[in-house]
């Protein structure tokens, strides 16, 4: 309940906060770390009834096979030029200035709601930190400062970044776009905010960095130079990877498509086509410019996941946009690609929500983090089943069975030719038999699961 | 005007048909070869208003920029599993039947309107020229008698085909997928369809010959291995390489993307996940499996146009979607690119029609030909009067010039370090100016033209 | 497994269909009735866990809540003029010939599908039951003779159809429209064939009579008269309620609204807009030509359901759409609409399914109904405890408060005017206080229940 | 081009602004009143090719048939807690601040665009005039305030509002909702903010006053109560009635649909289902609560225009979707109607504009409007000669020809009944003869006049 008009929000800070030492329960005071309970009452929506990090299950703790971590940016920033995320919830911690202050106060919640849902892990971007100063000297400066303020903060949570990125979309200069800027100089100052967000990610001890493109693209292709800004493109995320060297920085590349919008033109903010929009445009351009060793991709669930795995480019999972993961069958099928290719370290699931408008208290910020968790951890725990039972596995062997022997095992190695196939056809033809893929079965089994 | 019910169809097929020698006029009668007069009047829709073939615009005639070329099957097949297009029109050729006199009929009376439209150009798949057989043999058999009729036809019309391909979509038993089928004799029978529809588009004097993979992908991965098949996929793509290798045909290999239908998952038809489902995912499967230099993309107008062109892989243009082409302004944008890259030889712009459902006369069907390939005819003169006067291209000369001096050239040749960014933007800030991309204007001036 | 070619399928028929009397046991051989068991194993996909008909649940059998019905059209028919549904099953008892023989076939198996899954209500469409005459005499003669069977077949089993149709669509005449085609000959047989369904619906008792306007639109406003046209479907829908009178026919009529497929434009069959493509084009319709006190909706899952209901206008449910009620939120929330309205009587929820294409064997059809019918009652269950238990309920009451008293109620009688509104600003500004909705809060008990 | 930060743009409003007394190029000083060229150059983007204001044409001014209006919201507001439209433009008169000179110097700069593009009419909301004050008192002082100075720019420039609306979204207040929020002292606010804006409305002269209901509706229906909201939903829009009666107000209301936003869950700012979303919602609305005399409809171009006009509801028309008129047919057929219904007085055209983020200059938000005019006017032109040339009419006319004798004339007045109906289909079955509907030349008759 609160009780405020919204031109007076920024005198509510409360003025005890500048005046006494920070304690861990400052920012959400009623609420509680977050317990394990699998009875927990219907109406308990504050209680993991499913997620028990330390618990071991299929050889392993529960958080190193979920690995949640939590967005930064979603829950505590406005997100630069883009509309309000969660805008109508009531921030103690925050008076919309730009100030060291206000910034430091948004890291201290933060820490404090990680620490309370009893996570390991955060993403942020360089500008959630800290503000921009007039010259590059002062931005950085303010940087230091916070970076500091977060060592500590670490240090005393054993909290760390799952990555850093350096936020090439909020400042107005990147309007056509930041390394593939039509101006240099703009090109030259997203590198200068790469080199820092390197430095920041080493010194933090992130497990990633994180490249994304935010208007790498174009909004109408008859000012765009096409073939010229993919190239810039790749030159910078090759200087990414030799800096990357020099710095004796050990986190893994991460790269992260960006959806186009082109579907809704009423958002002046998004292009017409982003360079980067899929897994699939993500690596037929790493692998078109020769960056595909050093880079692998941060993907949402579904089938984008599903192909990243496949071609084994899955590094880290984004679970930020709130299409996504709304139903345990998708945490399910996340889980069991998971598995199956043996865990999803150094990266991990980087988690946002998204508050209906009317959910106004910051109690319901912390019930939509706990069932989002939880939903992940119930389908960790149905996927560890399905995978345990074999059902599903033992089905694939069955089904192709064929290309183990004689014709099917020559034309899986390379062997058969047009004329094999030929030879082949001819005898076979006119006794047709196959088996049905009796995939409605199979979704009943797995809903059994579920 | 027909006067008949849907059950009596199959009994109206002229018997004069099977008794006389056919003459180029017989199934379009009423209907006459259309000539190009600009000033058509408004209701006069059978004559093409910019379309004029032979004429000389910026270097070459107009049918060589635009290479204009009919799908046979949009028209004139039943399109296997699919949803019947252009199901209600009145077909006096057609009796539906699956009879080798019904297959000839149709390619008849397709020449009749191809040589009536003065294009060059067709495009077929094996199964639309012949019925299949009880055997292999019998199939072969069927296919070479009508190859013969073709050979005749397009030696009195000197058309010839764009692009032959093997239709692995209608037969049944690629229900799971053909090249990527669970069962190792049904790839094997898909090789084999493709070896002999490479056999045809050689015969034929195929410009190019195509590869679409319709339910390559999977309606669920709970029965799927999707490794397993992008391997094999990637088997049978090379084997079509080294067959075509074999045999000494000179056509150019095209990959064309198959859409996914996720989104309407009313129809029982179509994959959640096609593997190759836009030009990025084809252009990194193909690079992942090294076939990058074996194959070019056949795609739709738009941004994966664009992208194609971009990234070198423009080979041919499929206009058979009508969500396509439908404005003057992308016709425009499609010549554009086409004459920026030279020219879409040896591709060109495979033309399909939708019908409205009460559109019941072939003269429907002609005007909706007339109308397309003269909005494409539209486009290119537009296209070319752009590219003549270079409003555009100065711009975009003047737009980037930052990149071919100092900072900005050592950026695009791959000299620059994140280092030198952050010195150059230590020297930047703090004055920053940049120039509006005037976008608004610059869709004006298009518009102007258009 | 089946072993056969495509173009066989037509002679597979087994001959003692013709020969030999039919039993209840004849089209499914290997399957039995479907039993509940509520500890079924993961694999055992051919049992309900969930749907128990008989037990009492809430005051009433489960069977009365819940009203299943098949949709014969879905399964057993040729879908008329649009894209083959579930076309790759193999079905012994069709040979895809327009013979009275096939359609009896088809009926007596789709009897003892219902028999098998124990369902009490099925949905039926005029030419669903019976192939097209040449003359209006012989196809009503073809529509008697299969009524009698289908009488004998719901006399040995009590089980009657939810709703009759006519079907507006299949036929070639209807391509500009059935009641709304430019013709008024065309009008006039839809006119007819309205008749003989009403005729059918209460000789076979059927509960509801639907009508469902296929093409009641445009595909093109330049050669439509939209005023015209929506007068003249007024005159229908009223003769409709007239004949139903002097029929002495009891049964409610429903209006389905049709959806517009205007996004997927390579649809030759689908309209541009069809009049009536949402619960509340029906209802601006019914009442703008004062139709709305003889029809009732029926309507798909979701917000139109909800919608329908809180305009006291929802009289049954289509879930053939598989889009729909393919997670058990929504079969809970359906459910909780339709507790909350007394129960869906004298309408019932028409199932349908959409069997992967590569589902080929008739065990897949069983699995998929009985996984939607279970899936249906998993939400049924579901529901009752949310109602039970009242959480959801006390929370509105709670929530909405302020409208039982004072300024709030006399604004909820209408006695309230903009000068109250104002002073009743005036006295409540500077004190805004208000209570977050909660929203995450109570998906999260929500999603405890499910 | 410009200079500056982001963070520094608060700062940049040039001093003489408040020194000096203001004249009507004081903020777009290089822009000059846009004149009429029909031979303009390509470049010359600042020029109106179609529009000739004065010019009469099918019996009246061009600019009575255009009404062109523009929306002072969409280009000079902050668009309340929505994402920021046009963020990137770097305006001159506005600082960014809530304060009063503010407010008034963006009118002022609007009236020099609106004076300078040559239309005579604006839109408004009550919040984009004046700052919200502590108090009702104070809020309603500065919106008097600026209504003087409103007043006194619309005597010296002639321009009056097409409408005004209250704004029901931007105040942190209607959360849950404005007239149907859960709290009656919400509802009570919002009736007092109608109020005012009636007041302001007929204090301004406007033609009509406009409700929209950004948030009327439902974010989940697990904490609404859908029928009571309907409920005092209609209670509201009559008091509106009531008190423009009791007020003296003559302009005609006009309700305008809020589109769902559900298929982009990442916006927290739109609802599941917003209860007046399409047209058809609105008309059921009305029609179910009897306010159906009262109101007419804002719609947005395509298809839900073509309806409300079938209806007669068609009030106004909402181009401030940039998803809408982008190209010259849809503005071609939109005057068709609107010369069919004789005008769309008092409604008109509200133009609002989205910039691609790249152009930063206030010179393209200039071409933008330029544009879209033109593109109206070049829309009406074709229109015009469309309707005086009667092709389209008179093949209308043709095509339904057989409702104006016989029995079509009996359906066409009610008087035929089913069995007359099936009379009729006994006599014509047999020889079904029916005309094509030419769509695709109907189709290409339009494009030669667009």
């Amino acid at each position: 309940m609160y009780a405020q008009s919204t031109n007076k929000r920024q005198k509510t800070i409360n003025s005890r906060e500048t005046a006494r030492n920070l304690e861990a329960n400052d920012y959400f005071p009623g609420l509680n770390r977050v317990e394990f309970h699998a009875d927990a009452a219907y109406e308990d929506t504050l209680t993991y009834q499913y997620y028990n990090a330390a618990e071991r299950i299929h050889g392993r703790a529960m958080e190193d096979w979920l690995r949640p971590c939590i967005s930064f940016r979603n829950a505590f920033c406005h997100s630069g030029g883009d509309y309000p995320l969660n805008s109508t919830l009531c921030k103690s911690w925050d008076d919309g200035s730009h100030t060291e202050e206000n910034y430091k106060r948004r890291l201290k919640a933060a820490f404090e709601l990680y620490s309370k849902l009893g996570v390991k892990y955060w993403t942020l971007y360089d500008t959630d930190i800290a503000p921009e100063g007039d010259t590059l000297e002062e931005t950085h400066h303010f940087i230091d400062e916070s970076t500091q303020v977060i060592l500590d903060l670490q240090q005393r949570t054993g909290i760390r970044p799952l990555w850093v990125a350096a936020d090439l979309r909020t400042n107005c200069r990147y309007v056509s776009g930041a390394v593939t800027s039509p101006e240099a100089y703009i090109t030259g100052y997203a590198g200068a905010q790469l080199k820092k967000a390197l430095d920041i990610a080493h010194k933090l001890g992130a497990e990633n960095f994180l490249f994304k493109g935010f208007y790498e693209g174009y909004s109408s292709i008859l000012n765009t130079d096409i073939p010229r800004e993919l190239r810039i493109y790749s030159r910078v995320l090759k200087m990414i990877v030799d800096y990357k060297e020099r710095l004796g920085y050990r986190g893994q590349l991460l790269l992260e498509p960006c959806y186009n919008y082109d579907n809704s033109k009423n958002h002046d903010n998004f292009l017409q086509h982003n360079y980067i929009h899929s897994i699939t445009s993500a690596l037929s351009f790493l692998k078109h410019y020769n960056l595909d060793r050093h880079y692998k991709l941060s993907v949402p669930p579904g089938d984008q996941l599903f192909m990243a795995a496949a071609y084994g480019f899955l590094g880290s999972i984004d679970a930020t946009n709130l299409k996504h993961l709304s139903d345990i069958s998708e945490a399910t099928l996340l889980f069991k690609t998971v598995i199956e290719q043996g865990g999803i370290q150094p990266g991990g699931l980087n988690i946002g929500v998204s508050l209906a408008r009317e959910s106004t208290e910051t109690k319901d910020l912390f019930v939509a983090y706990v069932q989002q968790i939880d939903r992940l951890a119930r389908g960790l725990r149905n996927a560890v089943k399905i995978v345990e039972d074999g059902l599903f596995n033992k089905n694939l062997q069955q089904r192709y069975l064929s290309f183990h022997t004689g014709f099917g095992s020559r034309i899986a190695s390379g062997e058969a030719t047009l004329e094999d196939c030929e030879d082949q056809a001819r005898k076979t033809h006119g006794e047709t038999v196959f088996t049905s893929g009796r995939t409605e079965h199979w979704e009943a089994v797995f809903n059994r699961y579920v």
